[in-house]
């Protein structure tokens, strides 16, 4: 193989690997790797697999050909999840168990003292003719199967023809950058739950006192976020106000049982002791740098003011109001409204909608409030989703005894 | 070029870049990326500086003639950080502005019409003499400069020569996976930063209404890493217990402020409430998939708990309790008797210390106090660095007024 064809073909498989590392969504990763093999190694088609325990969970699928001939979208609707154990049986079992690859120059013509066979069901289903194969293991730096690469139809002036060497070498090349970013994109995800779940114990222990349930919360930011998608922001955007808006009542924290607690009407000066939770949040949340934590400052400051100035705690008015705090405001009124408390029982959805629109451009930004009733549907599914059950208004109840703690724990 | 020896070179730029990927500790990856570029290059030595802003920070520096002749000892002494602007009268800031790579022959035949000028001030300082130089922008998918890479010296057969074309293109792709790495280990360190300081938050709301002051977590985990040290655990172990110690009394938000804040004696009935503290922050924690998180939930749950089992919430017995609930009593007793309270002086330490060895045993597992007091010198460290001013004690001053949000606030 002459040298600058050579070079070319590395420069390639770096600048793949590169573009993997800075992928780190992991649905989009596994798109981007099948792709790029399947280009690499000019194959019409390619099924790529994560290894979970024992089991080889199948993650994506790509045919060019039959793209062309059916479209995506009904593409996509043909392949479904499934798992199959890591064993000898299927091809991309026994890759994955041996760590080798495997070069199939026509499946149909697999020996039959072969420990694995082809499955020609997918075939049969889809009207496809798979004949050559090539099975790449995607190993870690401690030689550990992350996932399997199976190549298919390798394309050559139209024709299927078997994958050469050459291509077995740059898949390889791939699958080894490939595994790094897979690991590299499961660790961030890791991360990045670990943070959602931590901002929402916070949120849940703010409302521990209150007459809430960690649903209203999980309700109130999923309504954020469905505003904050009808207001077109971006996929980060929409995730950061999801979780911001998780934290929108921690300054309760910092507010007496006595009036936090107490049954009946609040008198004005309680009520203004009340009021502080939004500046003690604030004050929580004060000096943080991590944007998500930036955002739920700004949520719990301003989730109280109201569209003409009339709120708190700063009584702003129109945009001077941050955007947070607008959406915020108005999910956390329609959850109040439409849910159960200890106290009140849920008032009618239709009460509940007289309501708001009175609101409009008062207690309301009248955008916002358009684009929450155009997305009235999804917010109904959200209710659905996340509704309380009886228990979950007696918080406490089980607390007073070991036994329930012991039964399930980790520190046993 | 020969065919065979390309694709042997390729190869190493391969294993680096994924070698790069695979380490989330941005020093460490820093050390390696250094490491790496030398040894492709043939070069002794080399400076390694990270982008912030329109400033050139010095992050490593290495030097094989040096090291050998001094020590890596002093020859870490003789570094120290440093700043300079990304402009093109030095070197390293002109490649950084033009993101052009610089291979240069001899510095001390730098042409007088160039805008850079060599440096020599720290070849005079170490006795070193710099002769050829290449210096390497690491650029990430947008083309922008992450940090420059400056190599010096290449070496042949002990002898200095010019860097070569290939060492130069082998440098080049280093230097994008660097970029990309490097960008990495920042977000992943920023996530975790994040997550950490979400966790500090959480903790300290926990303490909001209780008598203890932000300093207070903050010593406790670090006597409880200090512990966690001196016990052999590992690196990854340590920063867990530093983490998760900081929601210890994360229960307390369940505690009614009539128990919480009496000023008092607590009656037997209150103390029972209150000792539900323990069970409330494992309820808070329960079904974390975190480890993080999972650990504090056996340090909320247990970190009451006495050696001989008289502690509660279970009257756990020596080994039968968690390690981590062994260390952060010991850590939590500590912390109380030696500092200053709103309703008590801080003990004098011989005092402390008195008290502390009369529990070896019935109240702390003698092994981790031995191991405590016998970094007695680095706990008066921490004591220092975190140590309460007048105003920790009084923590709602100001959230009364809107005056102190308005001033800083993101809100506005």
């Amino acid at each position: 193989m002459d040298p600058s064809r050579l070079a070319e073909e590395f420069e390639q498989v770096l600048n793949v690997g590169i573009a993997l590392s800075s992928v780190h969504d992991l649905e989009k990763l596994l798109d981007l790797i099948l792709l790029e093999a399947r280009r690499l190694t000019r194959a019409d088609a390619g099924t790529l697999y994560l290894v979970k325990g024992n089991r080889l969970v199948f993650r994506v699928s790509q045919c060019q050909s039959l793209s062309d001939r059916l479209g995506e979208e009904r593409m996509r609707q043909m392949y479904q999840s499934f798992e199959m154990p890591v064993s000898p049986e299927s091809i991309a079992g026994y890759s994955a168990l041996t760590r080798k690859v495997l070069n199939l120059g026509d499946v149909k013509q697999i020996p039959p003292e072969a420990s694995y066979h082809y499955n020609s069901s997918w075939d049969q289903k889809a009207g496809y003719d798979t004949h050559s194969m090539m099975v790449v293991p995607m190993l870690n730096r401690e030689n550990e199967v992350v996932g399997v690469l199976q190549l298919i139809n390798a394309m050559s002036d139209g024709r299927v023809i078997p994958f050469r060497m050459e291509h077995q070498r740059l898949a390889s090349s791939l699958a080894s950058q490939a595994a790094v970013a897979i690991e590299n994109a499961e660790l961030t995800e890791d991360l990045k739950q670990a943070h959602l779940d931590t901002i929402f114990r916070l949120g849940v222990a703010a409302e521990y006192r209150d007459k809430e349930t960690a649903n209203h919360i999980k309700r109130m930011s999923h309504y954020c976020a469905l505003i904050a998608r009808g207001l077109g922001w971006s996929d980060e955007e929409v995730e950061t106000i999801l979780w911001s808006s998780l934290m929108h009542d921690v300054g309760k924290l910092g507010i007496p049982d006595s009036i936090l607690q107490k049954p009946g009407r609040l008198t004005p000066e309680e009520r203004k002791i009340m009021e502080l939770h939004t500046n003690i949040g604030g004050s929580i949340l004060k000096g943080a740098k991590a944007p998500v934590l930036q955002k739920s400052r700004i949520v719990a400051l301003t989730h109280h003011e109201k569209f003409d100035g009339t709120g708190y705690t700063r009584g702003l008015k129109g945009e001077k109001i941050p955007l947070e705090g607008r959406i915020t405001v108005l999910a956390d009124v329609f959850d109040a409204l439409s849910s159960k408390r200890v106290y009140k029982e849920a008032m009618a959805e239709a009460e509940v909608l007289r309501i708001l629109t009175e609101g409009r451009g008062t207690h309301f930004d009248p955008a916002i409030l358009d684009v929450f009733l155009g997305s009235l549907e999804e917010a109904r599914r959200i209710q659905g989703r996340y509704s309380d059950r009886e228990e979950d208004f007696d918080k406490l109840r089980g607390l007073g005894s070991t036994e329930g703690e012991e039964e399930d724990s980790a520190a046993t």
